[in-house]
């Protein structure tokens, strides 16, 4: 059976596709890795990259794009809607099958020692590698961004976990961490009023009393005239796509404000899709197995551990 | 790579577990096949199974699994909602990865020669199997049901392809066919009045002026004291589940009845399903490649080429 891990490296740069072929191009250098999947977009300036593979040469290949991004990408003069602290903004780690929590936890403070020993960027250790409570929440550490942090990065709440309280001049500082598969996932509105959006996006998310597991942002679109919900699903397949859509439609209407579209970013674990097609078309439920292509694939015995994609803990693809 | 075919067999014996265990462990014996899935249903007094394998061991599981029927099951003293004509109603053969149309229609020649020969059913081919095109629709083969072909097998127009024009006496007759993948789906009213679901599923079918490549039938659901509308989805990728249910949805409204819930008959084919999610979630699209878990199979190569499941044609899963 072979090992694997997903990283979901985010740089800061979603406008120059030279520069995203340049980062792209320099994690494909590396033997024993798959570049799955990149999602660009404009207005956040934001490109979420999905790479998989065993660890080492995963690791290899994010260290080489971040070379990249340091060189090419300057937060000075970066202007993007989406939360950011560097050039590198985040790099979450997923365990794949036969790879447990801890392993990936290692090779967290690894990337992270050598982000700051190679790159001089200083890191923050997030989600289940983190060394604090205070610090399994992504947004507590990109509170203010990279302007913020500049300025707050002496305090000792703000000290990076590894290397020193200084953030790379143009790169700012970088979160590395590990999670389980979520969902990334945005609802346009078909509205500008920026503050629907955040109003909407405060009432949904799990800060706010609203899902479980649910972090969201109101953010603006400039490039269409429109405002949208930014949300990450922790556990997408406990809370599936379609109970935020509908919980948004419901906030949305009282502005009189309609969903008008919306778009994944990066990959999406199969069941949070079942589970939302279950939901509409009226299904008890809707398993992997009754799934054609899957069942065929399972009995094959080929493919089965992959696409199995189990945690540790024995209790399926998102932690349900 | 591996060769397959998927066969689907319709059994008129929905109630008796024994029967159903005894019809499934027939085809267990069988080395080189899986079963895969059964669907059982008391109000249809059906079942329909899927199976999978190398196309002679598929044929040969199925033959034994219908001498099980036929000792079992009398039609003479059936009772059931679906439309039937015999104790194993219909088998179709669908073409997997690495095998042809006309392969598929020479093993359902095959497999009807043998029901003659070995079990005295005599044999309709439908589908791509059809030997003239007023045979391609099941439905005018089955019109009337076991009790109509019984009086009028001696009609020329309804002589059967293989075998002699007289009815099994407790077996009926079987149709024998090739098709594509399917969505068979069962979308249940919140009344017990069948004329409601009759007409609704008369104005959603092809036949009716509705979707193409649907059939519907409304039927009545004694045990749940509500009636249903039963659809197959022939090209379920081009018409895909949410557009028969929102369909469905729009009809019922006219009597002020609720679509109360629906339920998959079988495998469904994994685009079938994505259309539909991306549809409510309002996705522009959504494609297996943004599934994680298809998405990294891909990649591995192990079980690439079964979750593929591509047509002769190139064009994708179910002939689009």
């Amino acid at each position: 059976m072979q090992r694997w891990v997903e990283c979901v490296p985010n740089f800061s740069e979603g406008r120059r596709q030279e520069v995203l072929e340049a980062i792209a191009g320099a994690m494909r250098e590396v033997a024993g890795t798959h570049l799955l999947h990149m999602t660009a977009d404009p207005d956040h300036n934001r490109a979420v990259f999905t790479i998989a593979g065993e660890k080492e040469p995963v690791m290899e290949a994010v260290l080489r794009a971040c070379r990249v991004a340091v060189c090419e990408i300057d937060l000075r003069r970066h202007q993007g809607v989406h939360p950011r602290i560097g050039a590198v903004d985040v790099i979450p780690f997923v365990p794949g099958p036969g790879v447990r929590v801890d392993e990936c936890v290692r090779l967290a403070e690894e990337t992270g020692k050598r982000l700051w020993e190679e790159l001089q960027l200083p890191v923050y250790l997030y989600g289940l590698a983190a060394r604090t409570p205070a610090r399994r929440r992504l947004a507590t550490i990109r509170r203010g961004g990279f302007e913020a942090l500049r300025a707050e990065i002496g305090q000792p709440e703000r000290h990076p976990d590894i290397g020193e309280a200084r953030l790379h001049p143009s790169a700012g500082a970088t979160a590395v961490g590990v999670r389980r598969p979520l969902v990334a996932f945005n609802v346009i509105l078909g509205t500008d009023r920026l503050e629907v959006a955040q109003e909407i996006a405060r009432r949904v998310r799990e800060t706010g009393g609203g899902l479980v597991g649910v972090q969201a942002l109101g953010l603006p679109l400039a490039s269409r005239g429109r405002v949208q919900v930014s949300l990450n699903l922790l556990d997408p397949v406990r809370t599936p796509p379609y109970r935020a859509v509908e919980l948004i439609r419901t906030e949305a209407a009282r502005y009189g404000v309609a969903v008008v579209e919306s778009e994944l970013v990066g990959l999406v674990p199969l069941r949070a899709v079942l589970a939302s097609a279950a939901y509409y078309l009226g299904l008890e439920k809707l398993e992997p197995e009754q799934i054609l292509e899957w069942n065929i694939a399972h009995v094959l015995g080929e493919g089965s551990t992959q696409l199995q994609w189990r945690w540790p803990d024995g209790t399926g693809n998102a932690g349900r």
